[in-house]
């Protein structure tokens, strides 16, 4: 009984942790991604080593969640995480340190790179809409419709009057999504150029990290500024009831972790899901069970 | 010194367990499925626990190889895990412990269910040939093109004329992806009808197994024995040197995991992969990271 207890007021301190994040990093009124220190790990004062072992208590809760929204796939809801940031911010780490928690049958994982030519043939939005989440599912987009109003801005690959009126058209995209059922969630990984250039220079260091090194990214690091001002406008216009930005101090890879496994955890707890009522009647089957082939 | 040389023997005990696993349980000349024993550990005398740690314990290997094998991407080599099964045989325990500990990014797992009538529109290596895994990708077939030879000529969906000639099929479509790189490991998790029965027995009694439950399992069931006779028609005329099936006693859920986890990472390891040369001057670049946007 204490320990029952006990276990529910440590749930529900988890569940204020979560909260607490939320409102810390969430995209409000006036908000200024300048303003934000990519240094910093707001709401949390512990050490790396005490968010690693936080994440590992909540893993199997996560796993639960997972399984029920798998659960209900056909009529119940989906949830989309949608990962953002500059080169070397951590995107891949986020997939594996926080997808890679839960059953990989239930996740459907898109990495957006640079559009295919069929793909500049539709409307930037149709390849996003293709690889929504069904039912049941966790999707999750490595770069996403944002790059339309960020690369594409910055780089001036469309007229201006275009990538203006994108902001528009997400929101009512992302409305759309939500009233299917999707669950959005959207995360930048904020770091600072200084964190970037030691990890650009630790790709062209280490012959296991070559791989990963675009010297293009180089030529994207010169324009930061032009960037920054990119994800502002992204950030403030896009950032709604339904569908909010949060901004994550990045420059800890751990903290961006923590951070962003909480909120997803948050996302998944808040849509209270029961396992689904049986479409069978369980006295009948397991006798039916029993009767069949009554080997050995 | 000693350290180094002891982990290297360490490694090198650890292949050979992965060998005679592969070697106790591939199907070769003279094969009857009928004579494995389901509740049997072939070259492990240990217990679950035992089990359990070693998987763990090359867990880390298993990563850095997948790692190797996404790095290589677009040039390199992919590997195909396909996991058949009767219903309750662990399939989706494979997905989630052995597929699971992996990079998300680096899996692209297919479920295949009955065809859609789209899928039917199409020969049925249609839907397979595009679930192929990308160079650098592991793929996951939970199910495959094998239910067209076994469910399929169990339930007469076909006449016997077409399914007699997809065993022929199957193997010349193998053949063309393993010359285009992609390596090929087939599974069969083989559990015993009454392992069966508790199995389905369990998903009628707790409500959070419901969702996994359907009666048709039992009408299935009713036909163990055609089906038996389908495996076997597929392990032996399928069971190739450039693409073997193996057959992994799974009453046993843990010494499933573990088979399937040992033969996976024996394919890994035997690519050798290295990690792929820079295609940039280090020096050169990291002095252009340094010179780039001079902040702070």
């Amino acid at each position: 009984m204490a320990k029952g207890k006990s276990k529910k007021s440590k749930k529900k301190q988890q569940g204020q942790l979560c909260d607490r994040i939320a409102d810390a990093l969430v995209v409000g009124d006036g908000f200024d991604v300048t303003a934000v220190d990519p240094a910093s790990t707001p709401e949390f004062d512990g050490k790396e080593k005490d968010a690693v072992k936080l994440q590992q208590k909540s893993s199997a809760e996560m796993s639960d969640l997972q399984e029920r929204l798998y659960a209900n796939k056909g009529t119940g809801p989906a949830v989309l995480l949608i990962v953002q940031g500059m080169d070397t911010s951590g995107k891949g780490g986020i997939m594996r340190h926080v997808v890679g928690q839960v059953d990989p049958q239930g996740v459907h994982l898109t990495s957006f790179k640079a559009p295919t030519k069929e793909e500049l043939s539709h409307p930037f939005l149709w390849r996003i809409r293709n690889a929504l989440p069904a039912s049941g599912m966790i999707g999750v987009f490595d770069r996403s419709q944002y790059e339309d109003v960020l690369i594409v801005r910055v780089r001036n690959l469309v007229p201006p009057t275009t990538w203006k009126r994108r902001y528009g058209q997400i929101n009512a995209f992302e409305q759309s999504a939500t009233d299917r059922g999707i669950h959005i969630v959207k995360v930048m990984l904020h770091i600072s150029p200084d964190e970037q250039a030691r990890r650009l220079t630790q790709r062209v260091s280490r012959p296991d990290k070559y791989w990963k090194y675009n010297p293009g990214d180089v030529d994207e690091r010169e324009l930061w500024p032009a960037y920054m001002e990119a994800y502002q406008a992204a950030l403030e216009k896009c950032s709604t009831q339904i569908a909010p930005w949060y901004v994550i101090p990045a420059d800890n890879k751990w903290y961006a972790r923590f951070a962003v496994h909480n909120l997803l955890l948050r996302q998944l707890r808040s849509l209270q899901l029961d396992w689904p009522p049986a479409d069978f009647d369980p006295k009948v089957e397991k006798k039916r069970i029993a009767a069949s082939l009554p080997e050995s």
